[in-house]
């Protein structure tokens, strides 16, 4: 278990000040002011700015550095300050922060400012000569993510400022705090298929070409298009069907035209642009159109020395030993992993998103510990 | 050709009366009136009644009989005295009749004021020794149809005046005067296709259902679904995908239902009942439910001594020899076959329900010959 500090705040006072601003996202002054209040003081140069225009801008986004000796490594901490909608229906407000038994109740307590609050704390305890580390922190995740993360890697690669290792604070545990560690996250593409036909009546279908036969067959071959079965680290890549439309009010008419969107979760046996090229060569076999949206591409930080510090430090602080898994939707970390070896740790997500949302205090003080132990060991790896 | 009696109108003049009575579908009053006026003074007894309420009536009807002397058969004309609206465009008024070089222009010229006109002047002609004429004429064959024919037929039975043959005045021809009559058409049912799923995220497929997978795997083998290679009369059966309904705006989500509707033209190897029953069964297969709403069962008038006399009639007034045909769309025939041998003849259809409908004052004239002959030679037969 960490010590804190008499004359600083405890996790659970810093946790509670960044709830009490409000940030739905996109985040924005107040809820940065008092993550630069906490990081000041331990030296950190913080570099604030907003990137982007309407409609996913403009981002308000924090880079806090903090610098070791020349030739030390660089461990970079990475999440966001904004916050989902509260929703209705909560017994505290859900931006004034309460304690009550052993819970610390409020928006963003697990996802993440709980997991925020735990790694400033944590670098109080790590001396300056360790090595140098860094607050990769966003306010634009749970939105468009256009001008977030992806505008503060832009910046350190301006200022020439990477680091060796990142570790993002997601809320990954899923029943006991230390059971689930991320070392990967599948890649994620929407794609809008469209088959334009010849109008006509159903008395007449030689006289018509009827779209949506058409793009039933694209479908249906889509749907069988082999993929994968899964690899070690990750789940097979998956296709779903999500909408269909045509919306023709008429019974005798045969349309002129047939759409549908197409979601594929898919692992690193398959980039987007792939899968994009290969939907769409089945879908102008069909006579049909295909435009790909991607969301992010697929990544795997390979178990090895990494994961190794990271399920030893949540070892040390918890007695259990995390699965590393690759399950779930995207994170920011599909952005960080063009920087470096990229895993995600953080608190209980039982409650993320959810009415009540609420983290336990021991676990924000276990989290302390871990994040410590995470960052010593990834700046001697 | 025939010979009009010059103390009555001319078939031109009572064509362009009933046009000049407006009768959008459902017709009412007037256009009734005015064919009364027409009939009375050859001496049909005129049954005018209103069947069905909102929403798919009220629907005015009328029949009119001229009852032969005992023993004699009954021959019928059919049609209806509804037409479609007349949109925009126009060269001269829709209800206002007028010709043009040799045309008469107005909206129900072809389908089927005209051929109606037609039928009239041809019983002037014909002896009432000859046998029963009567008129089954409704105000909606261009709407839902449920009140109309169905109506007029249920009246015949009640008052045990059933024809031993029915003529109905659809605009048969094509390119010409007389190269096509109608001997069947085929039967039209639309099957409404639901499945239902489990909502989820297309992150976690695995704790969702998704109805889009069934429906596409539903379809392609509906569209599959061998119906039959076509008869000596009759092309082959068709199945046509009308709509694909999801509404799914959400592209991380798997959704609840997905619904599809299909279209089914067939011919007189199948009932409706069979085809609804086959989607059905494939429907539930898949884990959906199918609800038919049948149109109209395919019927064949055998060719054989009515074709004859029809094609005789044809012939003699036009020189041409008719196609018996079976295509195209539904038509009150579907009812009228249940009460005797149905056959269709009528004028060019090339600009029904288009602007400037018109019809040659030559086949209106040419028409009421072919009228007569058949008319003559049914109550024969």
């Amino acid at each position: 278990m960490s010590q804190t500090d008499p004359l600083s705040p405890s996790v659970a006072e810093m946790a509670e000040a960044l709830i009490a601003c409000p940030s739905v996202t996109p985040a924005a002054g107040p809820v940065f002011d008092c993550l630069e209040a906490q990081l000041a003081p331990q030296g950190f140069d913080v570099i604030r700015f907003v990137a982007g225009d309407a409609p996913d801008g403009p981002v308000e986004n924090l880079l806090a550095i903090r610098r070791g000796p020349e030739g030390t490594r660089h461990f970079a901490f990475a999440g966001h300050v904004d916050v989902v909608p509260p929703g209705e229906g909560w017994t505290s407000a859900p931006f004034a922060p309460e304690i009550r038994g052993e819970l610390l109740y409020g928006r963003g307590a697990v996802d993440m400012k709980g997991s925020i609050a735990a790694m400033v704390c944590a670098t109080r305890h790590i001396p300056r000569e360790a090595g140098t580390i860094s607050f990769v922190i966003t306010g634009d995740e749970e939105g468009p993510a256009k001008f977030g993360t992806v505008a503060l890697i832009e910046k350190m690669r301006e200022i020439a400022v990477i680091p060796d290792l990142c570790l993002v604070g997601e809320p990954t545990s899923v029943n006991r705090l230390g059971d689930m560690a991320k070392i990967g996250r599948r890649g994620s593409v929407n794609i809008f298929l469209d088959v334009e036909g010849v109008q006509g009546h159903v008395a007449y279908p030689h006289l018509a070409d009827n779209p949506i036969t058409r793009l039933v067959a694209m479908l249906a071959e889509l749907k069988a298009m082999p993929l994968d079965d899964g690899t070690e680290w990750f789940q097979p890549s998956n296709l779903e069907v999500t909408d269909l439309t045509v919306g023709n009010p008429a019974h005798n008419v045969i349309p002129a035209k047939a759409s549908a969107r197409i979601s594929i979760r898919f692992n690193d046996r398959h980039t987007a642009q792939d899968l994009a090229d290969r939907v769409s060569e089945i879908a102008q076999r069909h006579g049909g159109t295909a435009r790909a949206l991607i969301s992010g591409e697929a990544f795997l930080t390979q178990p090895g020395a990494f994961s190794s510090l990271v399920s030893a430090a949540i070892e040390a602080e918890t007695g259990i030993t995390p699965e590393l898994s690759t399950s779930g939707g995207t994170s920011d970390a599909r952005f960080l992993k063009d920087l470096s070896p990229v895993i995600e740790f953080g608190l209980c997500n039982a409650t993320m998103h959810k009415r009540d949302e609420a983290v336990a205090l021991a676990d924000l003080e276990m989290l302390v510990g871990i994040y410590r132990r995470i960052a010593l060991a990834a700046l001697r790896m």
